[in-house]
């Protein structure tokens, strides 16, 4: 088997306008996501893209050489091309890995795969979010500790306004008494999507030890098999196709 | 259309062996919940029932004419008797509605229909329960608060051992940050099941208006289409035997 | 409770440039459909809309007083302004049901609501559709014949590459041996999603006593509650706002 | 990581007692399904176990060494103990998979954890069985052919009496026009559950190499990740038992 390949995008904006976002994410949030899984897994090639980039990093060659693409936006989600935007979606339906991540779930390409608005409640006041495993047979939550607590964290709260997701394998509660479907799995055409909402540019999430384990496990989920990457397409078979 | 007929069955020994739990409830959590279907489903014909009673008030003439069942049990699922189990489970797969409340995760009925432990972490302390819909197009969330705040109850917390639910309607947190898929429905033949677990002896749950909207939702949407009450059965048909 | 409004919307090219489908469907497809659910739903209000209509007949208040649009396309897809689409993507986000028939899995609203390819595989043979019931206790297979039998029809087959149904309520099988997810249910925002496969232009399918009792079925399920109609939207409250 | 163990657990009564299925089978049904798991599955150890044996040779000590159960039964259902079942019910609840295969859809043990009746339409006329996959993503179809053409087998068909399963992975139509929903999985406890129909005794189904290899996906997909075997079990933590 050849090595899994892992794009991390990342707009990239709060670290490079922010020095106090900098301050936390001083190699970006992409680097530390980055990071995190390099040291969980072995033999990865793992890269990183941002908006600034040319094609923001997703040129063609790039998605095709992806197994799974990770994705972080925030406050740039309009500054997205929609041709990659499509190019990424192609990509997708066709078997690559989608991980959307946070304030992701205003991205283009995740309202464009789930249909829905994707809103939901916030709050930014460094709550404790407490994250529950709810599917413990999920390969997302092999090894996860039962719960995870992050001290400090912006509050994301129901509605959540998704499709029924395939799995639903996480759920948070925030110190304010919201509560959030925190971990959810989707498959469009022949491609895997997991969003995972802990992780904000104000908190160094990203570096906590059971964030960067469920991610992991959540690229290993992902990753499509191999030979198998091609879009769904019509077919017009003449009857008894099939037969001997 | 024939008035519906609702059954609200109690095991009725916390009520009748404990002083402090008949002052809650002093027509019985049965009463307290049957009042409160009475106020809000106009025209139904709602009786209730007991462990106490001969055939603990389950016999095949009650569930006959009984077109859904609301099922509380705590400290004596093991006195109810098998066979009034099995003719409940026969009525349920028959097209009867069943909706199971609270400590009744893990009555025999319950176990027997859902096939998992029903296990799950419990801690009586009085904690501020919040139930947020997330699934607000359903029937049984249909003019619920967003969220219902019931100021103290027993916390119920994940991990609830129960197989994936048809639909998960509501999701609740406890001051001590635990939370529990607290509305989750289910299928089993022609049966609709509904679990909803707001609802302790030690607290007055069942006299909350919102929680009573919920119980009168669920009887609504559990109960069976008229004419169509009959367990699913092999049959061996011919072949061709639906050509004209 | 006010009278169910439905529209049926048709691109209406077939009927009007091809005599011989003309002489199957003379009042057009969307005339045979209002006509089936004239018969079944007391008291409802049925307008029909077609795409040669000023804004394809989908106007801001058609739309606004419509509470379940059937759609019928074919080969004028790319003809639908994108506009309109997108006016009835808000509408059902915001509780309008929506079902979408036969080759309308083509269509741009289907394909912006699911976020798939929506592909499949098709051969126009006039072969046998059989078409049963997998869902008992759903409201749209109440009443339904077990199974279903359409003398002729074009064959639609799997891999039909949609997201995982809410419910999956139909399966049919074709001569030929294809077998396809015939009836299957979406969510969408507060919006009810019904695709039914089938009706081809070629056959009087629409015509077909049980077929008009899926769809009257279909469009009771999918009508949103009065009163609830608005789209999800972002909400940012304070600590403790739902707190007495 | 250790081997993967398995276990082919077959009644055996047909072979054994009619010559013309032990003609079919020489080795069992449970020899010609360890033979073919044998072939795909390196490295694994595979054992089998028949109602004749003592415990049916299912002791604690091999549930215990087991990490995927594959059950066939047909004629002699009521023969097994009770006892075994409950035993081979808490070992699924702990984490070890379990195939039920084709007549087993009848087992104390599928109907033990599904809770339904189980019941199906049945005709035995050597009819052609096409077996469609609707989930390309899932494990348990990677690899495998669109169709499987089984030449000859006995129909099942819809109204199958199941609970709404966590995904279909495969539906099948019969010469006869049935279709089946022949491939499904579940979840009960820690355990992973696959129900896969094609497989009778007067066919020589277990020898197809394509359904060969759904058995072998099936069984990797149902394995149990290293040590988490354990039912799950009540809690009673105290308040901020997770807190730092």
């Amino acid at each position: 088997m050849s090595a899994l390949s892992v794009t991390v995008w990342n707009e990239g904006v709060h670290e490079t306008t922010q020095p106090e976002i900098a301050a936390i994410y001083p190699d970006g949030i992409h680097g530390a996501i980055a990071d995190g899984l390099a040291g969980l897994l072995d033999g990865a090639r793992i890269r990183t893209a941002t908006l600034a980039d040319p094609e923001h990093g997703l040129s063609e060659d790039v998605l095709a050489d992806t197994d799974v693409l990770l994705w972080w936006g925030h406050i740039a989600h309009d500054q997205v091309a929609d041709d990659v935007v499509e190019r990424v979606r192609r990509h997708v339906l066709g078997g690559m890995g989608l991980i959307v991540l946070h304030s992701g779930h205003f991205s283009k390409i995740f309202i464009r795969l789930l249909g829905t608005t994707c809103s939901l409640a916030w709050r930014n006041e460094a709550e404790r979010e407490v994250v529950w495993t709810v599917a413990p047979t999920h390969p997302i939550a092999h090894g996860i500790e039962q719960p995870i607590v992050i001290d400090h964290q912006e509050m994301y709260g129901e509605f959540f306004d998704i499709p029924k997701p395939d799995d639903l394998v996480f759920i948070s509660s925030f110190a304010g008494g919201e509560v959030f479907r925190s971990g959810v799995t989707f498959t469009r055409g022949r491609g895997k999507i997991f969003y995972f909402s802990p992780g904000d540019q104000e908190y160094p999430v990203y570096f906590h030890p059971q964030v960067r384990r469920v991610l992991a496990n959540g690229v290993r989920w992902a990753a499509p098999v191999a030979g198998e990457r091609r879009e769904p397409e019509v077919t017009n078979p003449s009857a008894d196709w099939f037969a001997r």
